[in-house]
């Protein structure tokens, strides 16, 4: 970790797919540091109609007062159902249309649905290119730019087609969260709350002393602890990526809450009833419970972390959002179709308390299917 | 490279993406040495409709006599034009479909087409799962079986979507060429002779003493040239691949004949009136001209190369395959969409003499223009 006036950097150590993170509020440099990357001072910027609204302008004068060429702006439709076959071939076939070659680089300017689907393209155009990850949610500063997990969705689950593919760069710029809704915002806080769940118990407290001024607390405040969360969750983040970067053991720790969220997603057929962070909000306080009942956790540590999310807004309880009448069966089958499955077995993340999670296959369907129907009655 | 009574063993060595090749006529043994690849006994056969009538119920009872369960066998249909985005994700899907997992590894077993389309959806299925080569066209054993390249085409150019995704293993058995027609032999001997052509003077001057005897001579000599022929086509590319796995330098010396090569299939719309085997040997008689004409050759090395592929029955002029008026300009245009453009300058791979290539980016369009005139007049 390196800091300047401007901003701090992270490097992910991944030999030579090995990048930067750069976090800073405001990032005036954000052309200069670009252009460092860039063959010829040309690009092409992926994002969608909400980003395009509020943030685009700003980047473009950004790279264009470096000197750097915009071939084009693609701007896509927000949400989920935009992580499809369909759309990623014609944005492929976009950018061949302008000439993309080999040596370019694409960049990604919005949150998580802009970053998989341009990671996902750049994997595949011209057999992989390099592309830059700008996020611009909380979700996607956090979790989904750093990593290299790019995708679209299926019938059959998210992004159960995808490559791994490390970004060149990942620049945050924690201002653009000013114009976030809140709800966007206590939604991408649930997943720093699980980088204090499942690695680091000293975060997690210093989460419950300060995860409601980071929400919406006074304006000096509130953008020193995003800072500090970002840096934070991002280290934790590239650790785990540096130790397991293709998902083959300690990675899937990052899935903690992730299993029976997706399923609720699925559920709710991935639309704004119920957000990623939601999802992933009462995963984490479903998992926690799980874990207390079958003897794991401590019972305290559960209501602990479920105390906290509750605190900052977020679901704890199936019933608190998305669809009311859920079949414990069908939430069943969802989670046995994620990617983790392994002959046929279910992985879970559970709790062995804050600040600990481990990864087990052991858990019986039976078990599994008695604590969701006792979830969803 | 190993030896056995059945088979020779060649090695890529790629770190954690190393693999084998095997190559042996009737490979009795293909179930048993595809079943160590196995971590459940279970995987998925991709072919096409051509290799389904002649190669497929000799390979499945291979398998089942190792206890190996085909869980799905899909049968694509054969052609270019299979290779596109549709077709993909549905292959996908079904294999999602059928319960695939990252742990299970799916079998390519037919000519380029089927390893390209089977090794891209590999590479993209669950972000990535293994696949095994079984090539069935001469054309796939020396060339495109071996080095990771999967992909698929879109409207600028063929492979211009696609991944580097190494197989986990390559098993050729030779008397699969029995049932091929001759042309497809020819074709496949074109990547053959581009080896020696742009490597390997020594193999060259081999094929030249015994390259008609290979693809139509008496039974015995015919499989014991071929063996041989297999053998040193995938050691040199496994050379270069092991070189430099990404294109990045000296692997784009396989290309050889293909810009020029590509244009033509690109006129004649990828097309049964000239396949790729065809296009190659037109366009390494043309790299070979080309490169005499700029003085980069001896005119008798061009000649000797152009000879040595007419008398093996393949083409060698524009004119002597494919479609009869073509115009140079769009020629030029299409050698201009290539993935291997650079700051919009064509690369072109020509020749110092028989057994030594170059890569070039300093040819002027106008020189190239006025060449193809001539070639197309």
């Amino acid at each position: 970790m390196s800091k300047s006036a401007e901003f701090t950097k992270l490097h992910v150590a991944l030999g030579e797919r090995s990048y930067d993170i750069v976090i800073g509020a405001g990032l005036d440099s954000a052309g200069l540091l670009i252009a460092q990357h860039l063959k010829r001072k040309r690009t092409f910027i992926i994002t969608d109609k909400n980003v395009a609204e509020t943030q685009l302008e700003t980047f473009v004068k950004r790279f264009e007062n470096a000197g750097i060429e915009i071939a084009q702006k693609v701007v896509l439709s927000p949400g989920e159902e935009t992580k499809n076959f369909t759309v990623v071939s014609a944005l492929v076939e976009t950018l061949l249309h302008q000439g993309l070659e080999r040596s370019d680089v694409i960049i990604a300017l919005g949150g998580g649905v802009v970053g998989d689907i341009t990671g996902f393209a750049a994997a595949i155009a011209l057999r992989g290119i390099a592309f830059i990850q700008i996020p611009t949610t909380l979700l996607a500063q956090v979790d989904s730019s750093v990593g290299g997990k790019t995708g679209i969705d299926t019938p059959y689950g998210k992004n159960t087609i995808g490559a791994f593919h490390q970004p060149q760069l990942v620049l945050i710029d924690t201002n653009v969260l000013d114009t976030l809704p809140l709800r966007e915002l206590q939604a991408g806080y649930a997943e720093i709350v699980k980088y204090g769940a499942i690695k680091d118990a000293k975060f997690f407290a210093w989460l419950e002393a300060n995860g409601k001024q980071l929400l919406s607390g006074l304006e000096g405040e509130k953008h020193e602890f995003r800072i500090e969360a970002v840096i934070r969750s991002c280290q934790i983040k590239a650790d785990v990526v540096v130790a397991d970067e293709r998902e083959e053991g300690e990675r899937a720790l990052l899935n903690f809450g992730h299993t029976f969220g997706h399923a609720l997603e699925s559920e709710t057929g991935f639309s704004n009833a119920l957000i990623h962070g939601e999802g992933v909000s009462i995963g984490m306080a479903m998992a926690a419970r799980f874990s207390a009942e079958l003897g794991f956790a401590p019972k305290a540590d559960a209501e602990r972390l479920i105390a906290h999310l509750k605190a900052c807004g977020l679901p704890v309880h199936p019933s608190d959002k998305g669809p009311k009448a859920l079949d414990p069966v069908r939430i069943l089958a969802h989670m046995k179709h994620d990617k983790k499955v392994k002959d046929g077995r279910i992985t879970l993340i559970l709790l062995r308390g804050i600040g600990s999670a481990f990864i087990t296959r052991e858990v019986e369907e039976d078990r599994l299917l008695a604590f969701l129907r006792n979830e969803l009655k």
